[in-house]
C-alpha cells in the first residue's frame, strides 16, 4: 500500500542547479582577470572551499555566496577589488530572487497524484529561500506537507517519519539524487523513484549497487503517476 | 487547560545576542581604520545594510555575516583590504561554531515542565546552526517537537498548531521577543510569556499595548514552572 509520495525540491520540481552553474560562470568572469588559473582551477578552488565549508555553513544559496566570497578572496591572495566582491555578492542574491522554473510536466503530475496520495515536499537548503521556491511554484496548496531539511540522510527521514505518523512501507520518495533521495529511504523500508536531472552537484554524488538496491529511473516527472499506479499494484 | 509549552531558543533557552553584539565589536576594528565614521555610524550602516538584506536572506549567521561582508565593503568604499575581509568571514565561521552557554536555570525549568506538559522548541534563524544548537544544548532528548521557523508570525504559528494539531488555547509560548514570541501568539487566541533578556536586537524590538496584552514577564526561565503552574490553575 502507498499513501505517502515525497517530492525533493531542486530540480525534482523546479530548474535549480543550471542557476548555480550559471552563477559559477558569472563568478569565473569576475575572478579571472586577477587569477593565473584556467577555468578548471577556479572550479577545483571553489569546490574546495565549498567541501570544506559544508559543515559549518550546510547547503543553500547563502552558504554558497559565503564560499565565492572566500574563494574570491582566496584565489586573487586578496588583490580583487571592493566592486568585484561587491558583484559576487550580488550574484547570490540574484541567485534567491530567480523565478521559480518548474519542471516539464511537474503541475500535471502532482495534481494526478493528489487525488490518490498525501504528496509532501522534502527538500534541503536555506529555510527561508525553499519557502519562497514552495510558494512561487503556485504547486503549495497541493502539498499536505513541507519539510526543509539541513540534510536528508537516515536521521531526517526517521524523524519526519515519526513527526507525521508515516509508515515506511506507505512511503515513496521522489528526487533527482541518489544520495539524498534513494539511498536513506531504501536504508529504512521506504520505496524511491529516481528522476535524474542533466547536471548533478559535485558534493551530491552517490552510486548505487544495482544487486543491491532496487527502483525505478525515470526521464521525466510526467512519467511518475504510471510508476507509482504499478508499485501500487505490485504491493 | 495547558498542554503545549513552546520556548524559542536563542536569548531564551541559550546565550545568543551577547556573541552578536561581540561579533559586531571585532567587526569595528576590522574596518575601523578605513573609514571617517565612530562606532555609532558603522553601526548604523551595518543596520541599514541588515535591514535591506533581511527579505532576501531571512535571520542567522550566515544573513548576518553576508551583511557584515557587504558593510565592509560599502564602508570602506571597496577600499578594504583581502585579508581583513576574509576575518570578517571568519568572525561568522566563530559565531556558528560557538558553545551553547545555557541560562541560568533553564535546564531545572524544562527538566520540570517535561513531567506535566509536551514541550517544544520553536525558533528563528539558519536550519543547520539552530539543529546544532539544540544538539548541544543537551536538551533535545527532554524536546515533543523542535520547530525552525524562517519567521515567528501568524502564518507560521497556524501552521504550527495544524501540523501538530494543537489547541491553541492549550498553548503557551515562552521568549524574550514581544514581536516574535508574543504578541503573533496572543493574536491566535494562545497564550504567551515574557522572557527579556539583556539585549535585544533593533529589528526585533516591538511595543506591547498594556490595554490589549496581557500576559507575564519573568526576569528567568527559573521562575517559569510556578508562573504555568498559577495559569493553570486559573484556567
Amino acid at each position: 500500500m502507498i499513501e505517502v509520495i515525497a517530492l525533493d525540491g531542486d530540480d525534482t520540481l523546479w530548474h535549480s542547479e543550471h542557476l548555480f552553474v550559471d552563477t559559477q560562470d558569472r563568478f569565473r568572469d569576475l575572478v579571472r582577470p586577477y587569477v593565473d588559473l584556467d577555468d578548471a582551477g577556479i572550479d577545483e578552488r571553489t569546490l574546495e572551499v565549498e567541501r570544506r565549508n559544508l559543515p559549518v555553513f550546510g547547503y543553500g544559496v547563502k552558504a554558497f555566496t559565503l564560499s565565492l566570497v572566500e574563494t574570491a578572496i582566496k584565489v586573487t591572495e586578496g588583490r580583487i577589488r571592493g566592486a568585484d566582491l561587491q558583484a559576487v555578492l550580488d550574484l547570490g542574491k540574484v541567485l534567491i530572487d530567480h523565478p521559480v522554473d518548474l519542471l516539464d510536466g511537474v503541475r500535471e503530475a502532482v495534481d494526478a497524484l493528489t487525488d490518490t496520495y498525501r504528496v509532501m515536499v522534502i527538500t534541503k537548503g536555506d529555510l527561508l529561500h525553499q519557502e519562497t521556491k514552495v510558494a512561487r511554484s503556485g504547486l503549495d496548496e497541493l502539498f499536505w506537507r513541507v519539510e526543509i531539511v539541513s540534510e536528508k540522510d537516515e536521521a531526517t527521514y526517521t524523524r519526519i517519519f515519526q513527526r507525521h505518523a508515516i509508515d515506511p512501507s506507505t512511503f515513496v520518495m521522489v528526487g533527482n539524487s541518489v544520495r539524498s533521495d534513494v539511498l536513506p529511504v531504501l536504508a529504512l523500508g521506504g520505496r524511491a523513484v529516481h528522476v535524474p536531472y542533466t547536471v548533478t552537484w559535485a558534493l551530491e554524488h552517490a552510486e548505487a549497487d544495482p544487486d543491491v538496491h532496487d527502483f525505478p529511473v525515470l526521464t521525466s516527472l510526467a512519467e511518475l503517476p504510471a510508476c507509482i499506479e504499478s508499485m501500487a499494484r505490485e504491493g
